[in-house]
């Protein structure tokens, strides 16, 4: 089910995004202080799929899933640590990047798919440093090679071990005939900002660079002898640490494990219901609001911890598009409809307004933005059904505003007592969750006239009908009861209809109008172009270079330039 | 050669690019004082490639190829012309779009050739708008469909017949299962500005958008009753003539035909020489120096006309660098190349400096700025060779500035009298030729350390040996005589070893850091996946939509999200 032409390893049948710090198999997590430092020590053996061995510090997706992890538990388990030192627990390696057999073997869908989540968790390191204050330095002693510099790229500091043979290199293009596509070359040119013609000689030289000249050119940000490693990165984690607003001291909250019950056709959590409807290749996911109001002070919502609902909720929200992504390739739509008080729902956005300066309110927020912008490059069509009984106000609106349309129903139903459909705006909508391009969803909504961006700023805090919503903008139709089956059965049956592949297309064209940023570019310039080249012959046919490496043969290229 | 697939027509065995105004078949350019119209009337039976018929004025990569030429002589040949009204010779319908069967016969090289070309065109026609104040009306009388409303989106202004039928639409994904690849999407989102929601419900809409809505929707500036059609159209002319800064009278110059002499390896032109090297996959142009001191005056450049060296010179390497892209594929790098004397070179770049208020000398840099974005946008590796007897400076550097790599010669030649090889700076380097990002290409070259900027601004003018602009960052590398050869040799060699898809889409990313325009997202975000989407079988495998439009028999669709 997770992937046509591979057979996940132990019998599983779905790839599941939850991990567990205690049965780490990759990871060797250790917290000192305010200094973490994320050991990378990968089981060979302990791989995602059957058929390929995880030498050399090599990963696939079930590693990054345990990395993703990690970084969220320091975010929210351990919120004094302020630096994180990633470092190989491997001899002369530090990461030899994607495994090729892994990628060779794997479906063009689950190649996107891995490329996509892996960028999303660098992004996460990146968020980690720019959100909160929790540092990354990064620790090349050994070879990092492919996706092990473009982690290594994800941190604020590289150091480079100076032995004459420890380097970094991206060569995926020589050998394999693809890109280093987890934002590599994005954040050669855009973070590091090397100059584009060293980019290209870095980018075509199979053994990489190292000393001196890597960080001329920077691709690192120093190199140090052997000898003198371990003072100068105690020293380097005491300057970023001075440099750090994470607070001082302060107990964590456990990310505790998911209610997550599984049929054959529905996922429930606790506070989010899935159903699939298979025939019409639908997923519809349900979030409720909130069961009480929010807690007293901040010290309470500590207390609740991974209990607080807007945390639960954005937890479990998050777990379900991937689960989606990842294992239902099937799903042509995922349709988001929402159950509760929108004044409770107000109520907790109010809460974490005026507790926004509290760490956990912080990395709560943090965490919504992280699980939003997923939603965003989730590559299924996004629908808002905004019905009777809905809470879709400020957090949850977003929900609206990130789907690619949004229907919204008059009045009330017949034979039906749930309150009217209403939508209800916040400060939270215009500016907490922006989205990869650096907008918020109103104002990449609003490109055309910042006066209707006012408007909606004007109607913040009101109980907006549909036709109301309709008026401002925030819904793409409003419909009265007689037409609303037909409408959507009729727009729902279209989209399914529809080549699954036009629809991403369409879909990464027109969510992102406006701006790009670095964040954007990669999902944009880079994965596109690198789509692409997962699907040419001379990467992924019998004889290109992704299907030949290691074998001893060649690769055979069709030589014609597009 | 051009296309393996599809044989052209009248046997011809090059796509050329050139165009004569009295042998155009699909359109007719009449100019009336400071108003030119337009007229599309596509001869059906007129197609580049034999196979289909241009039915309701559709078009193939010829009719475009007459657009272009007719948009560069406006802006030549006439510079009086204010006002371009674009319209339809055809009753009923403005233009249906690219040919679906030309499409679906088409490699994939020549779809993705005819793409780029006809953005650079719809490119083209804003840049009049922009840099010449020749703005474009654009009036649709009867369907504008797909590749129809792409075109009008080019316009300044779009006047909608409001009939009871006319639309506009961009059916392209649910009858063709690929996107509106000209520009359409990211026009729609940022240029029109069209809400992200309604612009998902267009590009889903097969019979598009008509009337009011069409307004409401920004998709159209206004509809207008056929009674009052041409009186709206007027005044709209002359509105927008009245805003514009071109001159009020003044002759134009005669794009007169290139000189081209064509062998079996070699393409001769007045100022140019491509030489090919096919075992090696090389295409080596040279661009050649003046010859004269430029002229005294303004007066006299124009009575030079298509002469002036410097318009010579960029409409030659414009056809060249044309030609290689739509008939040489197998080239897998571009070498530039030149000869000549520096300072003269310089002279001209002066000269134009000092009359850059005049048309011909402001439309002559426009036109070098548009033949640059063309090298940036080409799909081979880009190499310049800074050698002895070359003359690399002003606006000739800027192609060692658009080139992966460049590679400069230290001091002479062993047994050569030419003299060392020098890279001079000017003006013109700091912003007349921005790239498609929208910075100059040293701007881009620099984006690490504005310093290294200033630096390069403060030797402008100074003869930099190849060890001083090598100090500079001006050059990859800097090699004397004894490395020279074989450095150069084991280059190309590896560079057309590698994967030419994988080069394609590594330079496409490394060329292109930093900000992103409009023009550069069409070129990266749209492209690039409307590139993969031209691999995918939903649109163009036997059973897809691409292959079995028009048969009567859906097409099969693989349904899985990637």
């Amino acid at each position: 089910m997770a992937d046509a032409e591979r057979k996940l390893n132990n019998g599983k049948s779905r790839i599941d995004f939850q991990a567990d710090p205690s049965k780490y198999r990759h990871w060797k997590l250790n917290v000192d202080g305010d200094v973490a430092t994320l050991l990378m020590d990968v089981d060979e053996k302990g791989t995602l799929f059957e058929g390929y061995e995880l030498k050399l510090n090599s990963y696939d997706l079930g590693v990054d899933i345990e990395l993703a992890d990690a970084i969220e538990r320091l975010r929210f388990e351990h919120p004094q640590v302020k630096v994180i030192l990633l470092r190989s627990g491997k001899p002369r390696v530090f990461c030899a990047g994607a495994n090729i057999r892994m990628l060779a073997g794997a479906s063009h869908a689950h190649k996107v798919n891995f490329c996509k989540f892996t960028n999303e968790t660098r992004n996460g390191i990146e968020d980690a440093s720019e959100a909160s204050g929790l540092f990354t330095i990064c620790v090349i002693n050994g070879t990092a090679a492919g996706g092990g510099y473009e982690l290594a790229l994800a941190a604020d500091h590289i150091m480079l071990i100076d032995d004459g043979s420890s380097a970094v290199s991206l060569p995926e293009l020589p050998l394999l005939a693809v890109l280093p596509g987890t934002g590599g070359l994005t954040r050669v040119t855009d973070k590091r900002k090397v100059r584009r013609d060293r980019a290209d000689v870095f980018c075509t030289t199979e053994e990489g660079i190292k000393g001196k000249r890597a960080v001329d050119w920077r691709l690192v940000d120093e190199v140090v002898p052997a000898s003198k490693l371990e003072d100068a990165v105690a020293k380097r984690a005491r300057e970023f640490a001075a440099k750090s607003q994470r607070p001082p001291t302060g107990k964590g909250i456990l990310l505790r494990p998911l209610t997550r019950e599984r049929s054959a056709d529905a996922v429930e959590y606790s506070t989010i219901a899935v159903e699939f409807d298979r025939p019409a290749r639908l997923a519809t996911v349900t979030l409720r609001g909130p069961q009480a109001a929010p807690p007293a002070s901040a010290e309470a919502m500590v207390e609740q911890g991974a209990e607080f609902w807007p945390l639960k909720l954005a937890r479990e929200l998050d777990d379900a598009i991937l689960d989606i992504r990842a294992n239902e390739f099937d799903v042509a739509a995922i349709v988001f409809k929402s159950s509760g008080d929108p004044a409770q729902v107000l109520a907790y956005d109010q809460f974490l307004e005026a507790n926004k300066e509290h760490w956990l309110a912080r990395e709560i927020r943090g965490f919504w933005k992280r699980v939003l912008k997923r939603v965003d490059l989730t590559s299924r069509s996004l629908v808002a059904l905004v019905e009777p009984g809905s809470c879709f106000a400020g957090t949850l609106a977003e929900l609206v505003f990130a789907s690619d349309r949004s229907y919204m129903l008059i009045g009330k139903r017949d034979g039906d007592n749930k309150p009217p459909a209403t939508l209800a705006l916040a400060t939270v909508n215009f500016g907490a969750y922006p989205m990869s391009n650096g907008l918020s969803r109103l104002a990449s909504r609003f490109l055309a006239d910042p006066t209707d961006l006012d408007r909606a700023k004007a109607a913040a805090g009101e109980t907006l009908d549909a036709e109301a919503a309709e008026r401002l903008g925030l819904v793409t139709f409003a419909l009265d009861d007689i037409d609303w089956e037909d409408e959507i059965r009729v727009f729902l049956e279209e989209r399914a209809s529809f080549s699954a592949d036009g629809l991403t297309g369409l879909e990464a064209n027109l969510r992102f109008g406006g701006p790009e940023t670095m964040e954007s570019k990669i999902f944009a310039r880079l994965t596109a172009w690198q789509n692409w080249i997962f699907q040419r012959p001379n990467a992924v046919g019998e004889e290109g270079a992704l299907k030949r490496y290691g074998t001893g043969q060649k690769p055979a290229f069709d030589t014609r330039r597009v």
